[in-house]
């Protein structure tokens, strides 16, 4: 933790600044307060404290905080390669600049789900936004067993009007255009499609499993049926440009406490089927029914409400709001919800596959201790993954979708 | 028709060429010999003549001519603005770069049916390519009786190409993602979208229609089940970037002769459904077969052929050459063909309508001096386009919708 003044810099300060450098360079925690100072976000005189906060895995995440006022903020940097596979992975810093215009977009559009930007570099790949030290990740919050009573309705509310108000029904059909070519995003979305859709479902060096789970994993690398569907799936996240996506809507990817609930982390934006955000909805919250029996009911609700709120609040703007002159055709509404439900149902089968013997797992089943529970909460995931994706035409509703999720836990 | 010697610029030519604006003006034909000359396409002293030869509609296309060689070149220029609703309707000089990068793309992946590109400026919006003046129109060509026994074969190849070569089958998926950012056309795809896609399905004042044809019309605004089926394509139109589309392939975008075709105009080149290019193939030669009863064999066979042949081709290539890794999952290749024939049999079914009803018409049908039968075949033709949008999902084969053209007709 560094410790500095806000003092307004001298002029030995400013030669060393952040941004007499042209080129990127990571921060360290000094050059973090030395940018907070410069942005006069505090005070003339607060004395700052900073640290390094992030998982380091893919992003430095100073917090700058007023050690009197404990006021502040969130000095966010990507690094030029993903540390989960060492150097070797080098990542675009583009994608800090993707993170940035979506948080605005998404902020614009559910500013009460989105923390606010103060101050974007693209060179240095920083984004500036509010410090949310006051709530937990909802993945790690979850395992301790915290209770978050409005994340699946806040959840609900922020996926309806993001996945809305950027689509071809909410937006201007030509800006919808122009906001789908500012977020072609390549780089990232090929994380996705190698490690959600591809490497999970063939014989591939990234995948991690126990080896007690080889004989079912294999199963899947068989199952013609499945890579059938997994393919489909692939394909509509390649080509269906539906609405601006978060991409990786995990509740990693969320900050939340029992009353406030903030999306961050959307660098893997890109146009892609809605179905997806939702899609990673369902799987991240089935991981801890999956984990935990008795949460089943907890789970349950979550997901009644995440879904129904989502489509309350989708239907209430697509009668409202809507710029498709052909929306009022009988019928459509409906194809179009039950389009994202199938979808999701798919795209969540495909993340509690990955998260189970891809790359990377979730805390919430490499967290189980006894090793016997892990591997039997390990093929009911895997189960209830290929059921999903199979099986999707056939849940017609979140009712049916409990009752599989439910049949397959006991 | 301009005559000028191509000899060397002179100072003065220098001063007054082209180049020397840097601001779009419209050429005249003697600064399109200008040009030419400058471009040194022609020998020396070669005495050029050059005409205006477009129709006007979207854009000024000069043919410059070796009159001893009788060689030529065409320079073609987006105008800007549409002739066919007057000065009113602004049009972005973009598209000449669009069609020019397409030309290119489609050029290097099926040569034999693209002309060559010999110059292309931006600010001007001008696109400098082969004289194919030894071919016909194929849509003015049918309409005189003439035969094209390739052309159905020829386009089946181009389309299984360049669908192929441009989706996520057949080029790297990052860079097909660069390629559809550069191919994002507002302007263009909403004139689709508006004159495919809303218009005709609406009492909009673009709609033009014999008057007789009035309670046809409203039945259509009328038929609920009918605008679901085109919201849904259109919805299709709006999201699926399945490969980079011509994006207006009829009859009238091709130049064919016995032996030789080729494949112009692609300024509403985009990243869309390949369906989309399919039914337009499809729809524009129906519409032969639907004003001539006695050229029903031909179209069919033209329309077996174009069908067999592109998929024969795509599958070769989805065989040989795909990228994909799980393209090898059972059932897969049958499935992305069927949803290209689907959505070709939907796409048709549109183009048979708004050309019937729409803005913009077919001379195969408006050159009917009979009004009486003239009337009779824009009622079968509107019949067969409800048809198609409302059953594709029931005809499943080329031979099922033959059986179904072929019941429409008589």
């Amino acid at each position: 933790m560094q410790i500095l003044k806000a003092s307004k810099p001298t002029g030995g300060m400013e030669k060393m600044t952040l941004f007499s450098s042209k080129e990127y360079q990571p921060l360290t925690e000094s050059l973090a307060v030395t940018l907070a100072v410069k942005m006069r976000i505090f005070s003339e005189n607060a004395v700052l404290s900073c640290s390094e906060i992030g998982d380091g895995n893919l992003n430095l995440v100073f917090r700058v905080t007023d050690t009197v006022t404990r006021q502040g903020i969130i000095i966010k940097q990507a690094l030029p390669y993903a540390k989960v596979v060492g150097e070797s992975w080098p990542l675009t810093l583009k994608r800090a600049k993707i993170e940035a215009d979506a948080l605005k977009i998404f902020g614009k559009i559910a500013p009460e789900y989105v923390p606010v930007v103060h101050f974007t570099d693209d060179v240095f790949a920083i984004t500036v936004m509010d410090d949310l030290s006051h709530l937990s990740i909802a993945r790690t919050g979850l395992i301790r067993g915290e209770k978050y009573p409005l994340l699946s309705k806040h959840l609900g509310e922020y996926l309806a009007k993001t996945l809305f108000f950027t689509s071809d029904f909410g937006v201007n059909q030509s800006e919808k255009k122009e906001l789908q070519r500012q977020f072609i995003n390549p780089e990232l979305c090929k994380i996705t499609e190698d490690l959600i859709f591809t490497d999970p479902f063939i014989d591939s060096p990234t995948n991690s499993f126990e080896p007690e789970l080889r004989s079912a994993v294999e199963s899947i690398w068989k199952d013609a049926e499945l890579i059938f569907h997994v393919a489909l799936l692939k394909k509509s996240f390649l080509t269906e440009g539906e609405a601006l996506l978060h991409g990786d809507l995990h509740t990693g990817s969320v900050f939340a406490n029992a009353t406030e609930t903030k999306v961050i982390d959307p660098e893997f934006a890109f146009y892609g089927p809605g179905g997806f955000d939702i899609g990673q909805v369902f799987a991240n919250l089935l991981f801890q029914a999956l984990a935990n029996e008795e949460k089943i009911h907890e789970i349950q609700e979550h997901l009644e409400t995440f879904w129904n709120v989502f489509v309350d609040q989708y239907s209430e703007l697509w009668n409202t709001e809507n710029q498709e002159p052909l929306s009022y055709a009988p019928g459509f509404f409906d194809a179009v919800i039950q389009k994202f439900f199938q979808d999701a149902l798919g795209f969540a089968g495909c993340e509690l596959i990955r998260r189970t013997i891809g790359l990377a797992h979730v805390a919430d089943l490499d967290s189980i201790q006894d090793i016997d529970k892990r591997l039997l909460v390990k093929r009911k995931t895997i189960d209830l993954g290929k059921l999903l994706i199979k099986s999707k035409k056939e849940i017609h509703s979140i009712d049916d979708f409990i009752k599989v999720v439910v049949q397959t836990l006991v």
